[in-house]
């Protein structure tokens, strides 16, 4: 181990900040290994293990110290350990981690799902040395192979926090995102993640789902797939992923990917209720009731058609007052700013996304 | 009225194609106006009619001929004559239609449901002269000057028949779509037109509202939105389009929607029972179910990729027994394959679509 490391609870005041220069992925897929380039590519230092090596001299090529074994990866102290490995691996793979981490390393993952994660770095002593993370990233497909350096351009993560989490140590993941991976993040608990997560990607995930399956069982399914077009087309896209991945991202956020899907079978059957008793208040409520999200659409569609893509909004400076941090930025995120840039540990840079 | 028509009981059985050369189009609105200028472009004589008349000096340079009233147009005696007006317009238009209609003239529609407007014809005493159909074809504009000839490239219609269906009057139909607009259809009974519109376009409107109804009311809805990415935006895109036009939408096809919304709101609370109870037998059947379709899907992604987008697959020619063509071509429906060209009464070239 080195004696190096800048993490001490007397500097959390300091105006510099925290020592970044090496990084480690545990799991070389779709996310680690795009992640593990994109950070090789730009400077970092980046040591890489994966359970398969068979692709390792790629990785090597594209800059990436692949490691034969877990510990051997720990062993070598990086400023930061990622784990990027399937969720259901994480509870093997913390006790083997904590064995040999050096307690200056911060753990951080890219999982998508938080509060699981959260509760097993808790479980294996490892919750002062975590913060956690997870880029909005990927695509349909799977390991090293598909992945690439430029998978997480523009690509948003959220920063989890607990009350336990360390601001330098967060600062440092905030570092690797904004500074080495050139992405902007946004702060958030590990709940409110988890129900953001089920409410924009899984629960729509399962609802994709049912409406293939109706498609399967009706009586007029070919003339049905013969005539789709745009609508269903989009509405299905996300159906035709791995079933199993889906499956098992879904079982991952159980209790918020439940709830939505109670909710939207109870608006469902009301909506098919009124449609039976041409309960035209109903109906009109019910079609109106996303006005606000329609408009914050149209909105940014005007503005695209009036200034082109790469309209960037102005990005404004934050003073952070360190004492308060995880509150200013939690309600940062609230109004849907992201941070860009982190300048020091108490100035960042923010920008504004599309709101409500 | 011109006496020179060809439907006519007697030559029901010739192996000559109907006579088509002028159809007049009421209402030019996105696909009435889209319609009207494919085929003016394509050499038929167009008469066309709306309600609002400010457009008409560009529906002229555009071929159309514009008529001051709907009398004055039906008066005109065109081979076919097509209702494209907002489906709520069509009983008042069909007594005034009837009024001055020669009996020769072939009465069609493009309107969403097909039920409706069948029995709106049949209370007009106009059944024997009609023959539904149904392009496949929009966006979430309105309006002719948001028409364009080229909306219904390689647009799939649905022709819709019914028992009294006349055989001639479905040539001059499919005359229309294939030879003049170089559309395909396929042949349906407005029952199962309905049932499959409301599967693969009106139940999906309806779900993608609930989904955003449920981003307006989430506790978490900024930051699920800062994070919504593809699958959120996929999913969701359709309920941008005019809430009042998909309210319109399904409120013409209540009983259908209404049903698969039921059949919909049971499957996601049988989901959330089986995740609330683990029940692990449920998910996977949940998320195999769909398999065949995901599996006819992954097949047309292989083909694209092995031959590239231009991939037409090979057409047959089939031979109409005129005494069951109802029958036949509703079996070339089911099966999935459309008709592309007819050669004659007794022949017609078929395309495969893909299937389950």
């Amino acid at each position: 181990m080195t004696g190096d490391k800048t993490i001490e609870g007397g500097d959390s005041c300091s105006e510099q900040l925290p020592q970044l220069t090496s990084v480690a992925v545990a799991g070389l897929g779709l996310i680690g290994g795009s992640l593990a380039q994109r950070l090789a590519c730009r400077g970092m230092t980046v040591y890489g293990w994966d359970l398969s090596q068979d692709f390792y001299p790629q990785a090597v090529s594209s800059g990436i110290r692949c490691m034969p074994s877990l510990e051997d990866m720990v062993r070598a102290d990086p400023d930061l350990l990622v784990i990027a490995t399937p969720l259901k691996a994480i509870d093997d793979l913390l006790p083997r981690i904590k064995k040999e981490m050096n307690p200056q390393t911060t753990l951080t993952d890219v999982g998508s799902v938080k509060q699981q994660v959260l509760h097993s770095v808790e479980k294996a002593g490892l919750a002062d040395s975590y913060v956690g993370a997870h880029p909005m990233a990927g695509n349909e497909q799977e390991g090293f192979y598909a992945s690439s350096s430029d998978l997480m351009d523009n690509a948003l993560w959220a920063i989890t926090v607990a009350d336990s989490t360390d601001y330098r140590r967060f600062l440092q993941v905030g570092q690797m995102i904004t500074a080495y991976a050139s992405n902007e993040f946004i702060t958030v608990d590990a709940a409110i993640h988890d129900q953001a997560a089920a409410l924009i990607s899984h629960m729509p995930h399962a609802v994709s789902t049912a409406l293939i399956n109706r498609m399967v069982e009706s009586p007029v399914a070919n003339v049905a797939y013969s005539l789709s077009a745009g609508s269903w087309r989009d509405m299905t896209r996300v159906a035709l992923t791995s079933p199993e991945r889906t499956k098992a991202m879904i079982e991952e956020n159980p209790q918020e990917v439940s709830s939505l899907l109670k909710t939207m079978a109870d608006s469902l059957r009301d909506l098919s209720r009124a449609l039976d008793q041409k309960d035209n208040r109903y109906l009109d409520q019910f079609f109106a009731f996303g006005n606000p999200y329609r408009q914050s659409q149209w909105e940014q569609r005007r503005l695209m058609n009036q200034f082109g893509q790469r309209t960037e909004p102005e990005h404004r400076t934050l003073t952070i007052d360190q004492s308060d941090w995880k509150n200013q930025l939690g309600s940062v995120s609230r109004n849907a700013q992201s941070v860009v840039s982190i300048l020091s540990p108490s100035q960042m840079e923010i920008k504004q996304y599309p709101h409500l």
